[in-house]
């Protein structure tokens, strides 16, 4: 495990890592975000985020403004990559299959088999990374922005008791009804649809055993919002069922980290209410 | 005049626009946050960003997180390019000369002086292009990082009256005693370095008809500090004629833009203050 990067930020540090996966079988790289308390060796909750399509660990700690935020409510955030990464690891010329696309979940299906488990390293091998090796508490939260936000919502669903929080922006809600997710879910997992249903959170909503509130925020001038993200189906679920949901249609705003930077404040505030001790 | 990218951001809205510039001779693109109280048509004033070598007009409005600052006090924030652009433009290989090094100067040799007119385009054409097109008052202030620090204090130091409020992070502030500016000055003025001195803030300083409050923040683990930025060199200057210099090393920071983005909300705040009517 190597330091690739470190900045001052907000009166605590920014930083990248990089580091062999084992369950990705490839080097990758995270941002961390350690505020001025985790560097003074409090144990500090942590707060994942997963970004979208073609993202790499870059463009939310560049982007979003997430530092100022993370120190006020001292929260360590970690950044991963989106995707397994390498010239050994199964590509696509696509954006939106491959690397920079593993939608955070175990494929099963070859070439993808081989490396692309991203929900195991999300979900089991990341934070048991940073518990150990940062002043970081078990209280984690998660959140992302569109397939990230898909992973986030999935993530936190498949793992009840994992997560104290999670929030979305512009998330692919139901992938196994929309062309990116259904790409992507044939591949990754075969054309048998069925197997789909375990990574898509409108599905795993309707039979969740752990009511954790979901904050989803939605540009209502975002460009993907009719044919690939459609909120409105997960709305439909968590009314059916019961599930506490407060989702935003933000009037203007589109798909981008413009979006993001400008609602992030309120997430934080979500996350930090529900990880504090 | 053609907007090419428009971002609802914290109730306002960040644009892109690209125009032909009369004094660059080539077309130029900038950005521009119109917070919300502009886009309901109230004059507001505005703030010119500078930014350093190798950056176009995305990387401070993408990087900064200007926006939320920009709308908390009603400002609109004009980011430009840093040179002029474009096929016909003369350029150099080395990322200190040439285009997205311009210095903010107006060269008078060959080949640079057909397009280099960068302080005419930033004090000039723009501010005018500003003033007529967008909901902006003719109350100005100007910042910028590194060679944009140096091109903000130049151009309020070489124009008094015309900015109610300058600030720079980590500046060039004597271009005439650090390779970066014996360069650029060399090759856009020629050898003798008498004309230099017009262009450096230590020098303009000394004979300053107009005592404008300076605000210079500046990271003590720059790897510029030393060779390049040497803001001693302006204490000093300042100090013998008792300019007012407001000179912040902060301990630990860099010379990125998380250095930038984690002090801005102070250079907002002193440009605010004078930009208030």
């Amino acid at each position: 495990m190597e330091r690739v990067e470190q900045h001052a930020s907000f009166g605590g540090r920014q930083e990248v890592w990089k580091h062999h996966s084992r369950v990705l079988d490839c080097e990758m790289r995270f941002g961390i975000h350690l505020p001025a308390a985790a560097l003074q060796g409090t144990r500090c909750p942590v707060l994942y985020w997963l970004s979208g399509l073609t993202c790499t660990e870059q463009n939310f700690i560049t982007k979003a403004g997430a530092q100022a935020h993370a120190e006020r409510h001292g929260v360590i955030v970690v950044a991963p990559d989106t995707s397994p990464r390498g010239a050994a690891v199964a590509d696509d010329p696509a954006y939106d299959l491959g690397q920079g696309a593993g939608f955070y979940l175990n494929a099963t299906q070859a070439p993808w088999s081989a490396h692309y488990a991203m929900q195991d390293y999300i979900a089991e091998e990341l934070p048991a990374l940073v518990e150990e090796r940062f002043a970081a508490s078990d209280r984690r939260g998660i959140f992302g922005h569109s397939m990230g936000g898909h992973g986030a919502l999935v993530t936190a669903l498949r793992h009840p008791g994992r997560y104290r929080s999670v929030s979305a922006f512009s998330p692919i809600v139901a992938p196994t009804r929309v062309p990116w997710g259904r790409k992507a879910l044939a591949a990754y997992l075969g054309p048998e649809s069925d197997a789909w249903k375990a990574w898509d959170a409108v599905e795993l909503v309707r039979s969740a055993s752990e009511r954790l509130p979901l904050l989803v925020d939605q540009g209502a001038n975002d460009e993907f919002l009719v044919p690939q993200l459609k909120p409105e189906l997960l709305a439909e679920a968590c009314r059916a069922v019961g599930h506490p949901l407060t989702l935003r249609l933000q009037p203007g705003y589109d798909h981008s980290y413009y979006f993001i930077a400008s609602f992030l404040h309120d997430h934080f505030a979500h996350h930090a209410a529900a990880l504090s001790p």
